[in-house]
């Protein structure tokens, strides 16, 4: 048969033969060099037997896929490990039975029913048995069986690879990849696939914890253990994934939470319902005065709206029944022998369009824009809810801007400026935009073809305007209109999509939104939805892991702790702290009789920005001696400067001291 | 038999004997100026006969229960008059059929069928001929019939009279007041009392409208006409009286919120849900602005929580199912066959409980002032919403304070300071406190004995000591805790309870709150609830009819327009809006094309403080000319002198005009 190569090349081969005997046809260095290949665009490894007339791509220790193909063998070792792990204590290694094995963003896993249950305190043992797999440099081989060969196999002693089999469909190979051999080595029911030899498997991977994992995910049938593994190319990528590891535990805004008492969600109250405790709320309401300014500059009018809307409005709106299953069931007055229904609201577009909609409304009046910091409420299952990241109950910085089609692109600019000012003084330096238009042919998309090009055009000039680096992706516009929106890249290097601005033909549609044009003619208007923060409470969660609970001064709960040497300053700590909140800062003294030195401690704990001392010599001279978080002892200084300096850094919104 | 006089003298009379023969008994002046007695503290007229042993006061004209005998009277004179009215137009006048024809504040209203609707046209001819009646000096009187007899009276005729008189339980006199004759006058079954003649009815009387009222308030009975009424002693207190209800017309919050476009209540999201359109956002911002500042003054510490709670919180708070039926009904997720059930928040109360418990607590840390602008929601019938007064969706301004039973005095004293500061800055300046503590004997409060009597202490000296007019109620205490609320007078003299203190021994038992004591034991912390404003939404509703729209600058929608008297000042007067805007005040230009004289108006019409008008010399002065709304011109000043006084007014929330 005929394969081709990249170079459009075309080779002949013997029927059945796989990418290592294209390799070896090209030459013996590649062949030494091969590690899989791509095949009409698909992952294989050197066994499986290429297709009459495929393209091959030979792929080597430097392609990226070989990663996929080592994470996934990893998992085959894991299975050996832990079988001689359980084997040395003295059981049949055929009572460990293995779920599936797949390979995952940066590793691997494998789910594992063994007669003991395995702990992380027993990582280390199997990490240190796969390193020696890796030594002995088992080859690998893939071979293929008939389904009744395959399932006498398994039958009545793995029931999971027995389902597994079952659920192959006829016509399709059941292949198997073996390491070592019969006296030593491991064979596993797989789909591969696979490096040559667990030699051929970069030594820079760790086991990282276990956990439960329902067998299919459904919590009706045995929970097996899930070990979890991470693995590199190179020693620099595992180390700097583990530094991530670690910094994002140390970052956790559910322990940081806990530690500042920030916030609190409470199973009497219910899942996935935030409580702010007074500290969080502070940075509620400084993020929320921070955008309510940026908005009113901006021309954007405030409003507040009820939390429920009748079913009706929802109906009009198409939410209900459409998204039913992801938020509250109605409220309903059936029992109470009543007709109305309500809905708690999933989300403020459809009061918004009310108050567009209450007056007749001239082009003079446009653009119109409509800001709420609006509290919305959708349902998630309990099992996916996630600190604050993942919640039931959330406000949005939101704002509805209705205009005419040709104000599309002003709209964006607008809007562009002010995410690019919330990314600037959050320190969220690293960002792209992508923009989302239509699938070219599809027939999906509501409202008027020219309006929609129209848009997109607009849209692609304002990010060019605004100097962004974007990418166009089509088939990503919704289907009611085209958006762009944000990558972020915060302080761990993980990626979060923010900032989204989204074009709206659908709702203008459905509720028959008009405004008089300059021809005195009722047109249209465009909807635009955005939400630079999205969620307060995810941003928030955001923000206390990217500033790892070290706020600047604008949005830290306790902004100054004023801490008296000994007693005899505690009427000065106490009027420094009194001036210090007369001028509006957020200052506590601590005059509590521990140690000078344990209150400076409870303060850092604490990630206080500003630590004033105050002995006999700054009472004596009107003085307070000065400690920065993470800068250190600036010195004494009169109070008056530190007021003034202090209150710059606050009102500016600084990320950094202003000393 | 023997009855006795106020001075505690016996006098014999005969059976049957009614207050006109005592006050003969007394002296012939009496009997004449008497209109009716007070009877074992029950108001009489002169016809109905005493018990025996009864003690007895007579009233004349001076007394205050005077006003409720003629109110009740012109009652019947109003239903005489109607009749007169239909048979006058061929009708026969037992065709007009009668319902209740009771006495209510200030006057007085009888419910009506009759054979053609009245309207508010036909009230100045029933008045004329209801002063007939009075000129004629009908004299009055009272008869009784036994049951049968009664009924046959109005078998067949009238099905309200026969209804009322088939409710009436056996052993009750069924008494009739006739007034005239049989030739001329009008009988009504009624329990009276009533004054000796229609002649002794003051003529300062009106009939002010009609409105639709079902039989018995039931929505599936009969509606029937109301024809309403007030009547006063002297023609002062009328004319006062309609002073109030025509100036109570022209301040209408629901009025002046279209006019200034301040809310929306709007059928499609709901009924007596508020939609704060921008400019009313911005009195409600100004108002949570100035609470959050006083609060955070006073030690208080915000926090934010859901607008649901699981029903156990609930049912542990004991608020459902006690008090369902003024709840939105629970949100079920049974038919998704889960459990979880949800009830809208009725108030904040239980959350703020449950932030309180969220970790241990030391005496060191109370009081504890936990606030939040949390938004209920409650149910109310539909016919019982009115504007922003009686809605079903509202947020209060409110906070719960944790303190030892020995801090209660001192947390109502800082309350008390708030609310006075609230009402001084709102110009509320006519207002009472009462203390409402238990029912003497009363078995029915919960808590112990001696911390009741200690808060009771505590309340009255926290009220000397603020130096307060009040009063205690006995037996005004909730069933949970003694209280003290306040009842403001608005510009229009009218009443409202504002301000409640609450003291609550309930839900810190019911969710067993502890603190830890110097004693190093647990102890019961005492909850106060309080809400200064209470609803924002009846609020602010008050302050829209108290200022008749007319804001002080602070809560002004819009605080300057800058007027161009010619489009050569176009970028002038834009240049001075931006300023003004920067420094934070509300500004805008109006640059429209209409003439400067009617731009004029339209500022004034929005009722907005303050105009600045700007020519060719202000432009080249770089002056403003000023218009103080109810001052008139105030002349030409530079800018920044301007901008200085009106920020002071501003900032400082004055009420009145700094210049």
């Amino acid at each position: 048969m005929t394969v081709y190569l990249p170079d459009g090349k075309a080779l002949e081969v013997p029927e059945g033969a796989t990418a290592l005997d294209v390799a070896k046809a090209v030459g013996p260095g590649l062949a030494k060099a091969a590690v899989g290949a791509i095949v009409d665009g698909e992952l294989y490894d050197l066994f499986k037997p290429l297709p009459p007339g495929a393209r091959v791509r030979i792929l080597t220790e430097k392609d990226p896929e070989y990663q996929t193909l080592f994470r996934h063998t990893l998992a085959h070792v894991l299975a050996q490990a832990v079988k001689e792990h359980f084997q040395e204590k003295g059981y049949d290694p055929e009572s460990v039975r293995l779920g599936v094995g797949p390979v995952i963003e940066k590793g691997f896993y494998y789910d594992i029913d063994a007669p003991e249950p395995l702990s992380d305190e027993d990582l280390p043992a199997l990490e240190e048995r796969m390193r020696a797999i890796l030594q002995k440099d088992l080859p690998l081989r893939r071979y293929v069986l008939p389904r009744e060969e395959a399932l006498a196999r398994y039958r009545g002693k793995d029931p999971y690879k027995t389902e597994l089999i079952q659920e192959i469909p006829e016509g399709e190979e059941i292949s198997f990849y073996q390491q070592g051999d019969e006296a030593y080595g491991f064979t596993d029911l797989c789909r591969g696939p696979h490096v040559p030899s667990t030699g051929r498997i970069p030594p820079h991977f760790k086991l990282t914890h276990v956990a439960g994992a329902y067998w299919r995910g459904d919590e009706r049938r045995p929970m097996l253990q899930r070990v979890y593994g991470v693995a590199f190319r190179t020693a620099e990528e595992l180390k700097e994934y583990l530094w991530q590891l670690e910094e994002a535990k140390r970052r956790d805004h559910r322990r940081i939470g806990r530690e500042l008492e920030l916030f609190l969600i409470d199973p009497m109250v219910g899942k996935g319902l935030v409580l702010w405790l007074p500290k969080g709320n502070v940075i509620r309401e400084e993020l929320i005065a921070f955008m309510r300014e940026e908005q009113v500059k901006r021309g954007y009018q405030l409003v507040t709206t009820p939390h429920i809307g009748s079913l009706e409005l929802y109906k009009t709106s198409g939410h209900y029944p459409y998204y039913a299953e992801s938020q509250f069931p109605p409220i309903s007055f059936k029992e109470r022998g009543e007709e109305e229904e309500y809905l708690l609201k999933p989300m403020n577009c459809p009061h918004h369009i009310r108050i567009y909609a209450h007056k007749k409304r001239s082009y003079r009046e446009l653009p119109l824009r409509i800001a709420e910091f609006g509290t919305v409420y959708r349902y998630e299952k309990a099992g996916e809810l996630l600190g604050l990241t993942r919640v039931r109950g959330f406000t949005q910085d939101d704002a509805h801007l209705f205009c005419t089609p040709e104000q599309v692109k002003g709209e964006f600019l607008g809007v562009l400026d002010l995410v690019l000012k919330v990314f600037a003084t959050l320190g969220l330096r690293d960002y792209r935009a992508r923009i989302g238009v239509r699938e070219p042919g599809s027939e999906k998309y509501v409202g008027d073809e020219a309006k929609w090009a129209l848009a997109e055009r607009q849209i692609e000039e304002a990010a060019l305007e605004a100097g962004l680096h974007y990418t166009v992706e089509a088939g990503d516009a919704a289907f009611y209109g085209p958006k762009l929106d944000f990558v972020v890249k915060d302080a761990l290097g993980r990626e979060w999509q923010l900032g989204t601005i989204q074009v709206d033909y659908n709702l203008p549609e459905r509720f028959g939104l008009a405004y008089v044009g300059p021809d005195g003619e009722e047109h249209r208007p465009v909807m635009i939805h955005r939400a630079p923060f999205g969620s307060l409470e995810r941003f928030i969660g955001i923000l206390i892991e990217h500033f790892a609970g070290d706020f600047p001064l604008w949005l830290a709960p306790v902004q100054v702790v004023v801490i008296p040497v000994s007693e005899k300053q505690e009427d000065y700590a106490q009027e420094v702290a009194c001036k210090l909140k007369e001028m509006g800062l957020r200052a506590e003294a601590d005059l509590r009789s521990e140690r000078m030195q344990a209150r400076i401690r409870d303060a850092e704990v604490q990630k206080v920005p500003y630590i004033l001392v105050v002995g006999e010599r700054e009472k004596a001279e009107g003085t307070v001696s000065v400690r920065r978080r993470h800068r250190g002892n600036l010195g004494a200084m009169p109070l008056a400067t530190f007021l003034e300096k202090a209150l710059l850094e606050y009102r500016e919104r600084r990320l950094e001291s202003v000393f």
